[in-house]
């Protein structure tokens, strides 16, 4: 009988996270199935910053949330035949025991594509830089987007489908190389805010405001974005990584004159509550990619034991573009 | 010749708005008329909290913005003799020398109604709150929706509206007058924010939280709904009387994580803008009064040489319901 890892957390996070936060326990892999049933095990694994928020809210010594690309191993399921490769959101486990298959995600056609872009650009962040510009900010040619973390998995991704729908595109990211990176993708501008400041920056390059705002960060550059946003500009709150290790209320600028006096809209979008409609999403990104209009990179990361260190390089501005581990 | 009074800004205002930056300007009423030009007298003008955030881009020396409602006293327009009513936004004037007749509004029909409604419950404070509510908010039968400043001009009258709507609707004033009035008015429950625990009160009346805000007052009771919104929850940004009067940067919580774990929308929402269909809501709000199902109140100021008085009352929490000015 095999072993089956999977991490969770010794106590739910205070403040920044820290290796010794996180627990591998070991548990017998599950090998009398019944009908229906199925085991995999998993071949890549997604470490997202939405991982340092929802686990406010996670039980104790159950898996940590999250997305990965299996392979099954043992199964008595004939939709699902041993050696199907399946993704799903069973956390941070080396192996699945899957009881219920209709738990499983639909896998997009990849095609030629590498298998771990189902969870970055055919995934969770591609889908969410897809549909936030296409549904929530309904961006249009000629309008002006800014992207923060724009070198993440979500926000290189938003900058380029702007640049894709006709747009000027300016992204913030945190290091020099990540900025080079940025301009090399096709962002018109591109800046590091720990070494420019943000709204003379904005000011110079867009001196009319700006429409449409992706923050990732939140905190003071979005209090400086905001405060330069045109009339009836849109903004959606996908992220918020400058908050999420304070142990105190996140509390940030709440520009109430601006929200008011210049018609804004602010809204959050979590991806998941449409996950009928990415099949649409990932249909484009696969085409736009054999068009050689959207670039991606991957940071990945060897071994599953080493999970923790991927996911805590989230919050270190280590990573650039899809953090991956390969199990 | 007679002689035209304005009321204009000795300069723009630092700090909380006092008596002494207004300044009282007199100049003469013009006697030669081209074609197609009027001069009205002003009957009734309105004060409303909105002076103050715009102020702050007023012209000092022009005269302070805002509605009236007026009678023409020369005419060379057909199209408006001499005594007839017109509604139009020419500022703190006691007379107007109208050139372009396409700057005056259409007037509601009011039937036995009075005049100083245009300014109200069929004006600027009505069409917000009808408009909030049918077109921004979309709200539907069966939410709950909370609303600020409650015992104000807008406030009071979408307090009434979700009423209408079939809401369950929940109020917060500052004074336990206004509190007794919104129960009046049907409000479900209504609290002084002054005297109770906003957040508990919510917790108690409304245990699996708010759909809808609308938002008057921002500051630190929005900080309390914001936290206490459900998934989905839409936020109507229409005033912000709570931070007005600093003259530091108008900040206060933004919940980054509360906007996006629960996917919320916050809009500003300026009427001005779709001043076209206000007709559909004046017509509503004249059906409703008339059917009893909206009731209203006005604090009126006779004298247009204390308009600085009733616009500062609006700050120091005197004012119920519609300030408005009889000239």
């Amino acid at each position: 009988m095999g072993k089956c890892k999977f991490w969770t957390l010794r106590s739910n996070f205070q403040g920044q996270a820290k290796l010794s936060d996180f627990q591998l326990v070991e548990e017998d892999i599950p090998t009398n199935l019944k009908d229906g049933e199925l085991v995999c095990e998993a071949l890549y694994l997604s470490v997202d910053p939405y991982m340092r928020l929802f686990s406010d809210w996670s039980e104790v010594g159950k898996p940590v949330v999250g997305e990965q690309v299996a392979r099954v191993t043992d199964s008595k399921n004939a939709k699902y035949p041993v050696g199907s490769v399946i993704r799903l959101s069973s956390g941070w486990r080396s192996h699945t025991h899957v009881k219920d298959v209709s738990t499983i995600d639909v896998m997009p056609e990849l095609g030629d594509l590498p298998l771990s872009l189902t969870l970055g650009v055919m995934g969770m962040p591609g889908m969410t830089a897809y549909f936030t510009l296409l549904d929530v900010l309904k961006i249009k040619k000629g309008e002006t987007l800014l992207v923060s973390g724009a070198a993440g998995a979500v926000g290189s991704l938003a900058g380029q489908i702007g640049k894709i729908m006709g747009c000027t595109v300016i992204g913030f990211a945190g290091t020099n190389a990540k900025v080079k990176w940025l301009k090399e993708l096709g962002f018109d501008h591109a800046f590091n805010y720990k070494t420019e400041d943000v709204g003379k920056s904005i000011d110079r390059v867009a001196p009319d405001g700006v429409h449409c705002y992706c923050d990732m960060v939140g905190g003071e550059i979005s209090f400086q974005v905001i405060k330069r946003m045109r009339d009836h500009g849109r903004m959606v709150v996908l992220g918020s990584i400058s908050t999420y290790n304070n142990s105190t209320e996140t509390t940030g600028p709440y520009l109430f004159s601006d929200i008011l006096t210049k018609s804004l809209t602010i809204t959050g979008f979590i991806i998941f509550n449409i996950r009928e409609k990415w099949h649409i999403g990932e249909k484009q990104m696969a085409e736009w990619i054999k068009e050689g209009k959207l670039k991606y990179k991957e940071t990945i990361t060897n071994g599953f034991e080493h999970m923790p260190e991927a996911f805590l390089g989230l919050f270190s501005g280590e990573n650039t573009g899809k953090a991956v581990v390969k199990a």
